[in-house]
């Protein structure tokens, strides 16, 4: 599985090879900043260890003589002037923050990729017409102030400053405070917003954070779309009750209407799971009981319901299903049933062109490749709003991320960087 | 429904009506002692509130000119001599502890029913052969140490005195520190086991802690035996995946296997629910998910699951049936299977010709009554282990227990308290 000469193919234009070596090494250097326990990595938003982590790519673009600037959250943009200096750019980056106990692929291997990439053309004079951008985007996690892609939401302007005004930390720290102890004031946060015309696209290369890859034994994955979720709570209100006093027939028990509810979540969920479909998942994720305790019949279970889809049609019909479905347990029941929205978010189809001319270049040079949707979130999902957006995943081992024992081999990370320089190459050119 | 003038029918003897004021008085005198929010009453055993509430027991029993004692840990007895002082006495009581925010009745109805029995039989002069002694049990709940049944236990000579020695309290209290700063040391509790021979009957006055006589309409329980629980975790260990990512048909979601089980339990409990086979009950009553967070498919759900049964025979069937459906769910969707036993009781029968004599009371009076088993655990099913044991239900508004808003009506406890009365004499009598 492991093809190494694969860029060795006949196909012209052949490019020179990226360093890995090089690329490892810097990747590594990230990946000691906030390591723990057991390997876990947690460089939280605005906490030292990921201040560090920008310091140490902010060395690594001056080293690769970049022309850096840093917008007013502090996102970092490392700038190869082209043959048109004033022509549109091409941008590729992705995080560098993690969530708590994470891994140290999720997020870096995007930054340092697209800054190797920036580096091989550099070194080898390969000539590119538009301007190259490597860019690190401040807390895409939510881990920290609940707000997931909070630096690329500023850049494709989807944030207003005041909507962060209120937002506070498990410490109870304000985010407005946190910013201001870094000499950011919300006027700082005004003027975020980049010109698209100053953009060409923009490109991220990232682990899959899923098993498909791995389990059909491909090394690429070229991403159609960004699934996105709709997320509520389902209540089931019974009757708490004495657990041996309360005959079968008697009861109201909450926790058995969420039991018929849970099956019948991945019942439907499983009929729109094709790619057609717009690969729905559906997961109850978590539950609270009341009372809670092994001698009384459950009288309340309030049950947190995720749905993801890249296809907003079928993510609204399926949710339409699953609400629906909860209302007959709880007439069929007797029981009340209570939906709240928690969140509701529109799928994000990445641009087609793009993704046709990255998958040229794995035809030219041989390599194996499967379109896929985005199950998680990314940078490229703001991205796609101003300007047109791409992205390559790589395998992950076992489909782990967020967590200490996510893995990627470096020959795929390798592979990924290669893929991703290749395609910045012919963007620019184009 | 409340016919009052039920005592007043044709069949001999008829004896003298219980004191419905007095009997009210006192039990509502007890109510208030730990009474808190929205009436919740809290009386953990060895608390301050606890104690007290004994020592107005004690103050009452003199009042009735009963001889006191009090054992090794606590139990209170009252006396009063029949006609032939060294016959084994009929005892009747319960217990005066209570939960954490719980109800006036559960317990005090039993040990003040007693109470005011004895009270008419000494003031009208009732002839009894067989001395009847009131008592109250320590420690019926198992709210604070994790103990049910404590002072009735040992009574019944089923605890060691060195089981106890390791029970700590939510506060970290140990029993054993909370019984020496009572002057209880663990010599005390050598010799409290009761000689078999003293003791001719032991009688139980209780509410029923469930829904059955409201729903039917009956103001008399007569409970034939005591079910006992079985109680045991099941642990279902599939895989934490995250829920964007992974493909329903990639997932080994914990929880939808322990959603499938919690089904099935029910299910299965529903069969055997008839009276015929021992009236099994099965909860799954408290759950834990990991991680349990809205943005991951479940990869661990442990269960609290509690059969309880009249019948060993039927629990021991369903919980073996339960466990094989845990296992074949396991199978079936390739996830591990544990489980762990937590409790292993036995159902405790009590005495039938004690049943048939109180029942022969009920037809004489044209009293409707209904033959039940109790789901909880009380007093009784110690003390049928070293004599004839005997129950009375009352109902429970709402079935409700164990909380505030525990009710039953004036005239259904005091119509108890007579049913209890003349069992009492009639067993004295025998």
């Amino acid at each position: 599985m492991r093809r190494v000469a694969e860029k060795q193919t006949a196909s012209p234009p052949s490019y020179p090879a990226i360093n890995q070596r090089r690329l490892m090494r810097d990747l590594n250097a990230i990946g000691r900043i906030g390591i723990g326990n057991r390997g876990g990595v947690t460089r939280l938003v605005f906490s030292i260890k990921e201040l560090r982590s920008r310091q140490v790519l902010i060395h690594l673009m001056r080293q690769a003589g970049l022309k850096i600037h840093i917008d007013g959250i502090g996102n970092i943009f490392g700038r190869y002037d082209g043959d048109d200096a004033r022509a549109p750019a091409v941008v590729a980056g992705s995080h560098l923050d993690t969530v708590i106990h994470g891994g140290k692929y999720d997020g870096p291997v995007g930054v340092i990729g697209a800054l190797e990439a920036i580096r091989t053309i550099s070194e080898n004079n390969i000539p590119v017409r538009s301007p190259l951008e490597v860019v690190c985007f401040v807390g895409e996690e939510s881990s920290r102030f609940g707000f997931s892609t909070l630096g690329s939401s500023l850049v494709a302007g989807e944030v207003h400053p005041k909507d962060l005004a209120h937002a506070v930390d498990a410490q109870g720290t304000k985010l407005a405070d946190v910013l201001s102890s870094l000499g950011i004031s919300a006027k700082n946060l005004h003027g975020i917003k980049r010109d698209p015309k100053s953009l060409k696209a923009y490109l991220e290369l990232h682990i899959e954070q899923g098993p498909i890859l791995e389990a059909i034994g491909k090394r690429i994955g070229l991403v159609t779309a960004i699934a996105a979720p709709s997320r509520f709570r389902v209540i089931f209100t019974g009757q708490a009750d004495h657990s041996g006093t309360t005959p079968m027939h008697m009861r109201k028990d909450a926790l058995v209407a969420a039991a018929l509810f849970i099956e019948q979540v991945e019942k439907i969920c499983r009929k729109y799971s094709s790619m057609a479909k717009g690969r729905v998942v559906g997961t109850v994720g978590a539950m609270k009981l009341e009372p809670g305790v092994i001698n009384a019949v459950p009288g309340r279970a309030e049950l947190q319901v995720d749905i993801r889809s890249t296809s907003a049609q079928s993510k609204a019909r399926v949710t339409r299903l699953v609400k629906q479905c909860a209302e007959a347990i709880g007439r069929k029941r007797n029981l009340g049933v209570e939906t709240l929205t928690i969140r509701e978010e529109d799928p994000v189809p990445l641009d087609k062109r793009l993704l046709r001319l990255t998958r040229a270049i794995c035809d030219a040079k041989e390599l194996v490749y499967e379109i896929m949707p985005s199950g998680a979130g990314h940078d490229a999902m703001q991205m796609a709003k101003i300007t047109p957006a791409g992205m390559i995943f790589i395998p992950s081992q076992r489909g782990i991320s967020h967590n200490p024992l996510e893995w990627s081999a470096p020959e795929d990370i390798a592979l990924g960087t290669q893929l991703l320089m290749e395609t910045m190459i012919k963007v620019a050119n184009e």
